[in-house]
Formats: structure tokens, sequence, C-alpha cells
């Protein structure tokens, strides 16, 4: 069901952190085609991504032109338009995701989208699975380890369930080959405000646990059937599925942290761990958009 | 008192968001000279701002060259640095300048920087006060009024005050000229984990109450002495203060929210708005290092 705010008005609205005004732009006609909005934490990663997906689309640009990030005029995300794929990336944190969701679900409401679905490509410490596996997300949990994120509304704490569509995460988990050299599992992930003490890392500026307690802690989060940890997915699945927008998050692990903190992959290592989840949802965007291969 | 994690070690340490490794870069030699880290959320308005303290400061780049992002690599900060002064941005939200904060400083202890100066410029929404108004924070409050930020360690939560240094906070309103067109002030901020629900907008994606019940909460939030909203002062503050850094927050006013919502400035106010608090810290520098007018 769709809670989208009633109150707004799609003929003056200011999508201020996107640069996009309904008053001066045609938000139906820029993006009414639009079926997919792929979201991750980098800027470069994300146009990276684009190019990906024109290859995917066979896209070829016209001699001349190139991808236009069309709200660098905003200085906030960087954001570009393969036909009907949106690459945007998000920041880092729950709070710079949450700016992005209000304006983007603004975006495609304006648009009038027809059931557009979100997804985040990102990249996490994993808890006991091998580095390098992709984790498609089911509940996500926040740094006191519940299945829900606390949204503050008027400085009272309103709780909202962090759960993804569980049908997207099949039609997610069928996108994986047997010819894969990884891994793709479904699992719990934990969505932190911070990487170093709510992550229990012990290489933080300031840390005041031990070693042990740090171990103790992170099991207790296994337990809890979470997979990896990362800093979006909480509040990314509590305002989706509130707002009625079918939404997935698919992360990469780049180490095991029940064996340290340090994430030391080299930079070719970083970039070809980070094309996994790219390979999964490039895939996935091919069968929403009956592409054959 | 520094409360700097014990459990470092200097030679062997990954700053990962910034790209920087004790085992490859020689970081006393490379910023044992940094008295001033500046931040604001803009990778583009930090660009500008070390631009502007090359001016200040009378460094010319000998012809040939350029200011060099140094943590281009690493895809996360944009990161400057000029003479005794850094300028990077620290993104949108306290995750994100949570992580910068860990790693600038563990940055300044390895390169064993003297009384190093962490400042935030940023842009906010005022609260009864006339926009374009600066305000340089003295204490800082979470969504619920509390003047303290609330870490997760280890799953617990461990409240840390955040309050901003009083000697900084006097010194930098003493660069405050009376032939400025616009107030500098010093009161109390709001730091908030969104930008909608939190502070009470009304044009968010999803908004369940009403015009009214948002004023209540925004007089409410005046009555606690706050002047302006943001959305990283509250862990700036205690973060800083509980590491034993100095550091003040100094942000312009766009809008004021009793009035309003939406931000509605031109490209071109927004700039001049954006190059007050610059200004001030401009100031603030050249009394540090003291160059004379």
């Amino acid at each position: 069901m769709s809670r989208i705010n009633k109150q707004l008005n799609p003929e003056n609205d200011n999508l201020f952190h996107l640069g996009f005004n309904t008053k001066i732009h045609n938000l139906e006609e820029m993006f009414g085609d639009v079926r997919v909005v792929c979201m991750g934490g980098s800027a470069h990663r994300m146009e990276i991504f684009a190019h990906y997906i024109m290859k995917i689309l066979g896209h070829k640009l016209p001699t001349g032109l190139k991808l236009e990030d069309m709200t660098c005029k905003a200085h906030r995300y960087s954001f570009y338009k393969i036909g009907p794929v949106i690459s945007v990336n998000h920041g880092m944190g729950m709070p710079s995701m949450s700016i992005l969701l209000h304006e983007m679900i603004k975006l495609v409401t304006y648009a009038k989208c027809k059931d557009p679905i979100f997804i985040r490509m990102g990249t996490s410490g994993g808890l006991g699975i091998k580095p390098g596996t992709v984790v498609v997300t089911d509940n996500a949990f926040n740094e006191s380890l519940e299945n829900h994120y606390d949204f503050v509304v008027l400085g009272e704490r309103v709780p909202r369930p962090a759960v993804f569509d569980k049908n997207l995460i099949n039609y997610i988990l069928d996108c994986h080959s047997t010819k894969d050299h990884f891994e793709v599992i479904k699992g719990g992930t934990m969505g932190t405000n911070d990487f170093y003490e709510a992550q229990g890392r012990t290489d933080g500026a300031v840390c005041e646990y031990t070693e042990e307690q740090k171990i103790m802690f992170l099991k207790k989060v296994q337990g809890k059937g979470i997979k990896n940890i990362e800093m979006e997915s909480t509040l990314f699945a509590a305002l989706t599925k509130y707002a009625g927008i079918r939404a997935a998050t698919i992360c990469v692990t780049f180490i095991d942290r029940l064996e340290g903190d340090k994430v030391s992959v080299t930079h070719d290592e970083k970039i070809e761990l980070e094309s996994r989840p790219q390979l999964i949802v490039g895939r996935l965007i091919k069968k929403i958009l009956k592409i054959e291969e």
C-alpha cells in the first residue's frame, strides 16, 4: 500500500538535492519511462555502472555526445539516465540515503513511472561467509539488532519494519548463474550509523572494548541470521516498504569480520568485487525489460 | 583529555575511505604542519574553499600545477591540502561525517599535528532568525532535543555530550566585522538523521502530521535555544570532544523554518550565502596563523 504524502503539490515542488523543480522540469516527459532505479554509495561506481547498462541495453551514444550527470548543478548526488534505468549514488549512511529516497520517490510519483523498482548495490563486511560472496538482503536490522528502522518524526521515535519484497528477492536469486565464480545468497543485513564502533571494529579513532568483546558481539549478530554489515539497508528497506516501492539490496562482502577489521583488497580486486552485484543487476534489468541474451 | 584508541598500530593502519596507508604514506611528512581541518558537505564547495584559502595565504601555484584531490582514488571524499590547512568534504549526514572524523582524527594523530582545530562550515534551516544569518553552535541537540549524541557501541546506546569548545566559539565570534552585511550569532543547533520528517517538513515523500503539528514542534525546538537545524553537528561535537579535538560548527541559514519548508534560493544567492561561513573561517585561519591583514 502506498502512503505517499497527500499534502504534496506536484505543480510546485523543488527536489532540492537533485536540482529538479516541477515548475521548470516536466518530470513525466523526462522520466515517465523509468522502470529501475539503481543506487550505490560512490559517484564514481555509479558512473561506471551507467556505462555498463548502456552496453547491456545496446545503447550507443551518437558521436560527440556523452552521458550527462543530470544533478551535477545541485552538487549533492551524481545521476545518470540510460533509457528506462537510472543510476544514482546515495553517498554513505542512512541520512544521505534518506534524502535521496524522499526525492526519488517524489520523482517517480510525479513522473508517473509504472511500478518502478529501487535497487541498492553496495559493499559490506561479511559474517562467517567467504569474502566475495554476494548477499541479497531479506531482513534488515538496526544497530541494536532489531528488524526495523527507528525514524524520528517530530521528536518521537517511530519504528517501521525493515523487510524487502520476497518475490523480488527470488527473482534476483534466479539471476545467479551456475557458471558464476562466486556465491549469491539470501540473508539478513545489519545497517549501522558508523563504520567503527557500531560495527565492532577495534581500529577506530576511539575504541573502548577488547577483541574478545567484539567477537562476542559479532557472534551475537551472526546468531540473528545476519550475513553482512553495511550502512544503508535498514532505512532503505523501511522507507521504500512504507512508501509502497518494491526494493532490494545486493551487496558484495570484502572481508569476513570474524577474521578481521581492515579492508585490504587491492585496487584491481576491489573493482572486480564491485562488479559482482552489477553483473546480477544487469541480468535482472534484462529480465525486467525482456531483453534476450 | 584525549581518549584516542590505544589499540591502534601507527605502523600498520589503513585509512580506508581516505586511501592513505601508514605502510605506504609517511603521514608525518605529508601532514605534520596541519593546524586547521575545514570540512563541509559538498565536494564542490570544499574545492572552492581550498582556492579561497590559497588566496588568503598568498599561495600561488607554479605554472602547470593544480590542486590535487588527494583522496580521489578512494572515491569517497574530496580532500585538498593548502599549506597548514586541509579542506575536505564530509558528505551528508552523521554516518558519513563519522567515517571521515574517525579517519581524520587518526590522520592528525599519526602525523603528530600540534593541537589541530576541526571546523565544519555548513548550510542549515534557521528558527526565528533572518535567513542569511551565520550561527556558531554552542550546544548541539539530537532529534529528541537531547544535548548529546547516541553512539551505539556493540549494540548498546552510549550517549556522549555534544558541546563545542567555548574559547574557540568566542574566538570565532570575534572574527565578525561590524562592516559585514550579515549577522553572526551563537546558539544551539539540532542535528537530525533526515531532512524531511525529523526536521518537521511537510513536503517529504511521506508525511503524516499537519502544518499545525509541525509548527508546534518547531516552537518546542526553538524553546530549547536552538537557532538552526542541520544534519551533522551532534555527532561532530560529541566525537571531537570525546577524542580531545577542539572543534566548531559555523552554518549559514537559507530559510526561516517557521515561515516555510522549501529552500528556494537562486544559484547566485546560494553561492553568496555559502561564502559567509567561509569568510569568517578565512579570518579565523589568518588569526591562528598570525597573518596580518
